[in-house]
């Protein structure tokens, strides 16, 4: 009740703004200010000035997050085989333990087949015309003029490939995915760069009565959970399966397949219910401990948590169970991978130089499959919430 | 293609696996194995063996994430009034930059007032009868009852209070959501304790043929958006409002109100074709860079990224704009805000002690509309893509 | 592209439009202007003045819809307990007999077991606020004047009676669902003339700043499906259960439980990418041709085709199958009920009097389960295009 | 509670079961079996023997459904272009009218400009593979082998043209869309044929290790509202826009635009949380009228029902409204289209011959803007509930 107003502005340096100098004047500059001091957070271990631009404006300091070891976890994928140990970035305790856990049990099951089906990230546009009349003629349009947006396109970056533009038509606009491939980018910022030069040019050429466009209209929903990322795929779509023998999850989890395969189902009713957009069971753990460890743009996790669960029970009593990731938005080259912790833990996992990001995307489906079927088997098993007084802070 | 197999298993320290010698000692392990030297994630400013119990298991070192201030924002909440300097830890260029512009904005439009108007976590466990005749009869039972299911779950808990039960019917299941209050704390564990007591008690009863319950089945959507919270609630209910005029926008954001607020009729539009969760930009992203320095569970990034934009162009120019976050979930007590650098973040806002997780609540909305309006400005500015040429890291 | 302009409009009786000479005139205008003989539109069986005001404005003759009879179905209900013959009103060559043979194999497995367990109709306004502060405020003030508002609302009929006001808050506005109970009419008029009155009494009272209200704003989503009438019930949510033998599959189906119940596995994956409103088969088709039969609300098919079905197959090889239907939107009473040909079909089944809506109900989820066996067998079994060949018009 | 059981079954004519008699002895059995006399319903005007095979089993007799004419509506479309008068089958007072109202409004602004953007129609079958990399291979075999799988699609159909077929991956299948344009029927049992056709010859193939294939897997979502076909289109997307004068409104609703404009801004935040199908009023009553009117697969509702409203609010007070059908599933030919008074309310619209259905979903399209206009008026106008109290039954 008693917050000041009419604060300074935060100091910025005139010379290298990215400096370790710039960055302890902001922390003084805050205790000054709030009587706070940042001494855990001024602790970093690297040179700012050489390694930040581009990652970080008013750089004061670091968070640091534990990071947890977790593995190895067997994996079969194209890219990806053999065993990885995964560094898991945290601070929810019970989460390391319980995709250990998972990794046990399927390291002993033959590991997890990974699979990436798809590979693209979009910029998605809307053109406005003045009817759907002629709305509808700028379809064909694009489909004559598809080279020529290519080039444009594709001239303002050296790895990003135009594959498709997605076409939906509604009231008076035309809205539009164009679909990329990014090499080991994820590739945000190349397809918006790309995708505005190849619209200025359709705008130049004035199609049908187009009077304007807008950059990014809700179809590609950046940084948002969407049906249609969930159906066309945004990033990698991820495929990974696993056969878990009845026995294995009596000896490892305590629980038989046919129990954990009945849970599932009623879960699922109560996910068509609620409207969920993942129907397992926590996907999100997983993949933002190796996203916050390995330099990944954390808020697409919003997207990248999305998942489709299909699970079997085998005649033999074998519990066949598959995870489809649409959306895993994830790179090893651009963004935080560079930086030092991260690409230390890409490194631990193999996935530092060209061409690893399919490896670094099998390695994260296997992981997901491990944690799920742990925290699913919990539940089942009724040790869900005495592991959370084992290893949780709120005990 | 290399990768190894057989490899062993992560060493355990026999007294204290949370001490710097531990996480040495699997450092060293990771070099072995992996040839891998994890010199910057061994750094770490504070002494793990007290520190990280209850917040990650095989601890081994730390991840450095870049902190940038942003600030001030201007918030005119029931419990955070005034200016506020935001640790925003992230590792994508353009990010700070573009929310302490809308920061600008907002401070010289008159700030951000922001409402809680709804708290609560919930657990949701299904129970399971012979036919939905049974099912129907529980749900009254349920009714007559609720004294004595207060009674067990409350007692495992000092701040937790069940306030609801909410019921669901499909088939032979009744679904629930069991709603509490928790206090500064997210309260997902202590939620998930309480109800279990609760259900043990409820199943002692055997009502209606009851044979069994699932103590969690999609109703509750842990780490993973839903329709179902984006209706009733999960975390914080958190609605943020401001009115900018005309000139403001145009002079800071070199658009027009009535630009900006068209081009969000057409991203609505879009938005709705999509499916998207959000029909706003990019909360996302203030949202994750606040969890990931505040010490909160990031990977709830699923749940609290939704939003509901609601703007007016008024009359004399002035741009009404208005987000409300329908499942923040955060917490100012347990899980990592008390670790060295996430608490000296909580404290330079003020944040830290008794019943102050509202105010941060208030603190995040106002952050959000901020970088909302920052993005979309740039967008129709054509800003967008050469403001992430100037700070982003793909140059 | 010769389609003329200029029309006149459309003749109306001075003294009673209702009338056979106004229908007959309306028939005579129709061919001076476009030539066309209304010949089989004009045959009607009965006295339209007395019987259509307040079902038809401009009353010109009637279309005639085939009606096919299957059964009997077997149901197990709390009101309908016993065989019931099924009048279907289609124009779709197969229904009827997939329908049909849905109702033998049920009625050999020992019926369907059907209960009606919620029924609620709702209006839902919404309420204008300054901003989300005074919002927040006015959902407390409801709680403490609902009594006042009930008064004001059950004021207005005979037989509806509030149950409950739902509150869900965004931005500056409340939105609210007042659900009433109807009893044997749908009850869509009489919920807004209730609503409307408790509205009025509301905004004379001024509470919290309130300066406007919407009597309808999206959150009951008359003839629209919703996620939330899915969740929480728009009419009657009626769950329909029944256990079929895997020999009676094989024999009357020639597919075993196993084999459907897989299928069904497959497709509910699919609906969960495609986003779809009922994971079962096709009850609209079962449901429609009732509707029009019995004088219901045809375009309620909207919200009341949403479905979520649950199976199990059983260890024994029973098939266990349930179908919820949230938002079932049915009278017995008003509407088109009392009509001829729509009488007649009421009382085919015996719910034609007072508390006859849940009988009806009953019957209807039973049929709705035939249906979905005979089409499901069908795909698995390779006979729906077959069977499409042999009763369909497209051959 | 007193309903028999043990009832006989429906009796069969050896030789003709479409006859008048075969109907008229089951009337007399259902009089028999439960005292109703079918008198209304056994006036029919034409002879069934020639007229219903392929429509119905077990023909009984007919419906009676009232039909109100509306218009003149005015409608520039690509293939409507003109003033249309229109048949609506309802029992709901109130429709008819207020349908009229709109028509009259919009006849007085210029008309309603329709235009059909997409048109197919699709069955979805699913393939089924070993794991989720044979299941990546097949998608390639596909475009390998679209000649040959269009071939053996087209071979079963004089009309339907194989368009696209859509691809969806996860867990070990591969989902389809096979798209198809279809002429003036509908085309649900035309691209059933093809696409079973397709599927057998691309199963005899065994590509890729697949072992089985299931004709339809919910990515068509037949008789259900989707986010996939709001994306993708199934039947006709319809996009039909209006600019109404503010003095237009004023006139002839007694509501100014800015109203009518603001209160839908409030009703879509409200779907937004419902998870609405349609954001906008009440399309499912115009649009049931008239399928019923004319034999349409009224079932088709659940999707047809779907619609994307964008409205904008001009500098000169100009209300532009837009409204976009996408899965607008309507025939010209075939299903009820022939039956006598469903072909005179075609003729009635000039839609009778080839070539024709894109003018009735032209027609439609406009009828529902109409209809849009009037409900939402009166909503505002506070004209609602007196105007159901004047027209309605429940009086």
């Amino acid at each position: 009740m008693t917050d000041p107003t009419g604060r300074p502005k935060i100091p910025r340096a005139a010379d290298d703004d990215y400096s370790a100098d710039a960055a302890a004047a902001r922390r003084a500059f805050v205790r000054e200010q709030t009587g706070v001091d940042l001494h855990h957070v001024g602790q970093h271990s690297f040179d700012p000035s050489p390694t930040l631009p581009g990652n970080v404006e008013h750089f004061t300091g670091v968070a640091q997050i534990p990071i947890g070891l977790a593995g190895p976890v067997l994996v079969n994928g194209e890219h990806a085989q053999g065993e990885f140990y995964v560094p898991m970035a945290t601070t929810e305790g019970t989460l390391v333990a319980s995709y250990n856990r998972g990794m046990k049990l399927l390291r002993e099951s033959g590991g997890v087949t990974v699979t990436v089906v798809e590979d693209h990230m979009q910029r998605a546009p809307s053109f406005l015309f003045p009817s759907a009349r002629e709305a509808k003629t700028f379809v064909a349009w694009l489909d004559d003029h598809l080279d020529e947006i290519r080039e444009r396109a594709e001239s303002t970056t050296s790895t990003g490939k135009l594959v498709e533009v997605e076409r939906y038509q509604a009231s008076r606009f035309v809205y539009t995915r164009f679909n990329y491939t990014t090499g080991d980018a994820a590739g945000q910022n190349m397809t918006g760069k790309a995708t505005w030069a190849a619209c200025e040019w359709i705008k130049a050429q004035r199609p049908c009565g187009m009077t304007e466009y807008i950059l990014e209209s809700q179809l590609a929903t950046d940084k948002k959970h969407s049906q249609i990322n969930t159906l066309r795929t945004r990033g990698k779509r991820v495929i990974a399966e696993a056969t878990i023998p009845d026995a294995k999850l009596r000896e490892v989890m305590n629980v038989s397949s046919a129990q954990v395969y009945r849970a599932r189902q009623i879960s699922m009713l109560g996910g068509n219910m609620s409207g969920v957009a993942n129907n397992g069971a926590h996907s999100a753990n997983g993949l933002t401990a190796m996203f916050i460890a390995t330099g990944q743009d954390v808020a697409n996790i919003a997207e990248s948590h999305a998942a489709l669960v299909y699970a079997e029970l085998r005649d033999n009593g074998d519990y066949y169970y598959s995870i489809t990731i649409p959306s895993l938005i994830i790179a090893t080259y651009g963004g935080g991978t560079g930086l030092p912790t991260q690409r230390e833990c890409l490194e631990l996992m193999g996935c530092v130089g060209r061409d690893k990001v399919r490896k670094l995307a099998e390695i994260m489906g296997a992981v997901v499959v491990c944690g799920e079927l742990s925290l699913g088997a919990a539940i089942v098993a009724d040790e869900w919430v005495s592991s959370h007084d084992a290893y949780g802070r709120n005990r």
